[in-house]
């Protein structure tokens, strides 16, 4: 292998496979990206057997020569110090040469490193994805409905099964789902693809999605998604970012959530997290983070908390509709400021069947987000 | 105590005094923040013991009413509490009131806070100061002095002196001294006082000059600073800040500087540090971040390190002047890369008294910054 690529393109094609290192692999070989030269540009690899990612480097694009081939072939570099080193590296153009015994030059102005690669032909294939079931959808659209429902994983790996977001597809209704025994985020949207199209149940790790988040291209474009038994597979333009499904069946969530209200009301998104933050200040140092909603007559809320070593906070909002009881409610505000945070509309409503029953909050603007957290039972 | 204060103001004098909030304090009424409210304005205080803040917030400064009295008093209250509560406050306007039993109500906007507070009567007092001997300086070549100096103190706490810089004063000559046993910072300045005015040896601790240069403000001004048998006080603006002397007798580092060199030369900083930083990379998994520099007999140097794991590299640069015999040298390109890091020319002179001997760095513009290094031994 002999060639020379722009420092930028191999930077930022590190940057993008690099989120499938991870730094406790017991493989030594994962601990390294893969480098394919071939006849049409230079293919980065990296994987952690759960998430795979490969970034491509085309020869050329938009009338730029990105890389000169002068021989094809593959190595193995240590991913951690291959990425800081070629953001060091003093000149635009960079020569690699992999040798005998993948032995690597790299050559960039006046810097000549030499490199221990690894074998090429030890590193795990990738696997072959049969592209039967496959739905293109906006990445602005992808990255929402990522955002808005995977902070509500569990992180607790005693139910694994609920670290995944549920994917679902009917009639052309996309359903997104990350739950754990506290709270529920759901987030539905219509795509363009055949109506006869259903994915069923895929489950994919809250955490894997988030990673995919950070890679997802900042200017809207088109998102390939592949769905088979065991792997999902998304294609962006040069990336593609392989994830397993994860196993188990996902407990049917639609009871959890009350068909109608006793209470509702409409309120300023941004008043009401503010008003949370400040409680919270208060609410820190236990584990249950827990605020008090009161209701009064007079179309306003009172927002409460308080901890015995530092005081309390009380604050009295107006809110801009209600209807039902008036009620008390005392709830996680970590909860409700993560549930808040990702609706982007101007008012939410609030949907409360009694003090012990699960809070529905939506947003106003006809977003269909659906964002549920279960009250804290006090005693008073 | 009772006063309404706008927030910008006290959010940034609570910054500046936290820097003196110690998380380790062992004396509960140390995590607070005092609070005093005079007819002329509000004082706030901070101390760990060793460093004491304080930052005045006058009544009025430019035409801005900084502070509305309603009644003077003090109170302590929780440092880590207080400054994250103010950042959240909704409104511009924050009323404080202290009651009976330093319970403090906070208002803003629609939140009221109710606050347990300390006893404001418990609180230690601060040092009377003797303001006989003062010295005045330019904030900006302060904070380049410590800036220069203090990276270069001992961490480790078996020498205590060590961990502080050294500062002395003859003939209107400044002079800071930072060391531990592997390198040394010295940088020396001409400043305007009394010729007469000497100071011996006064050492400061490094981290704690450190916290003083994110105090020391953007704009360039005239810092008093007041010296002690104890204690120094720098005196800014509205900031008033005490630190305590480090007890013990400074080693004598003039014998450490060569005062004649087999081989000197002058070459570019950027291109040497960055030479040295990419070294650096193949070095990070010993402690002693070996690289070695070899004279050429063609006006060039070569940079090089390994590491049996990773490989390794070399690096050829030209050198814009040398005089003296040609040598081999290795080094803590660590140490090396933080004395090049702090000198702000564009060619430095290193001078060499041998493989075995201190390296001494000087800035070619005139500076008098001094950073000596010593080599490290390898048998090849």
């Amino acid at each position: 292998m002999k060639l020379t690529i722009l420092k930028d393109q191999l930077s930022e094609s590190i940057q993008h496979v690099s989120k499938a290192i991870s730094s406790r692999t017991t493989i030594p070989i994962l601990s390294g990206i893969k480098i394919d030269a071939t006849p049409k540009g230079v293919m980065l690899t990296a994987s952690d057997t759960d998430i795979s990612i490969q970034s491509f480097i085309p020869l050329e694009n938009d009338g730029i020569e990105n890389v000169q081939l002068v021989q094809t072939g593959s190595v193995v570099l240590p991913a951690k110090f291959f990425m800081e080193m070629v953001r060091k590296l003093p000149s635009e153009q960079i020569e690699i040469e992999a040798g005998e015994n993948h032995q690597t030059i790299i050559r960039s102005g006046t810097a000549e490193f030499q490199l221990v690669g690894f074998d090429p032909e030890e590193y795990p294939l990738l696997p072959q994805v049969d592209e039967e079931k496959v739905i293109s959808m906006s990445s602005d659209l992808l990255k929402a409905m990522i955002k808005q429902t995977s902070f509500a994983v569990s992180t607790s790996e005693t139910t694994p099964i609920l670290t995944g977001v549920l994917w679902s597809l009917t009639e052309n209704n996309l359903k997104l789902i990350g739950c754990d025994r506290h709270r529920l985020a759901s987030r539905e949207s219509q795509i363009d693809t055949p109506p006869d199209q259903v994915i069923k149940s895929v489950v994919i790790s809250g955490k894997t999605l988030s990673e995919l988040n950070k890679i997802l291209p900042d200017h809207n474009s088109l998102i390939d998604i592949v769905f088979t038994e065991t792997l999902v597979l998304f294609k962006l333009s040069n990336v593609l970012f392989y994830t397993r499904v994860l196993e188990g069946v996902y407990p049917d969530t639609s009871k959890l959530i009350p068909q109608q209200f006793q209470t509702e009301m409409v309120i300023k998104s941004k008043s009401l997290m503010d008003a949370i933050d400040r409680a919270y200040l208060l609410t820190r140092e236990n584990k249950a983070n827990i605020v008090k909603l009161v209701m009064n007559d007079d179309q306003t809320i009172e927002i409460s908390s308080s901890s015995s070593d530092l005081g309390k906070v009380k604050e009295v909002l107006p809110v801009s509709s209600h209807s039902g009881n008036l009620l008390q409610i005392s709830f996680n505000s970590k909860f409700m400021l993560d549930a808040l945070k990702v609706i982007d509309s101007e008012f939410v409503h609030i949907g409360f069947t009694g003090p012990m029953n699960p809070i529905v909050i939506q947003p106003e603007d006809g977003t269909r987000i659906l964002q549920l957290i279960l009250p804290y039972r006090t005693t008073s």
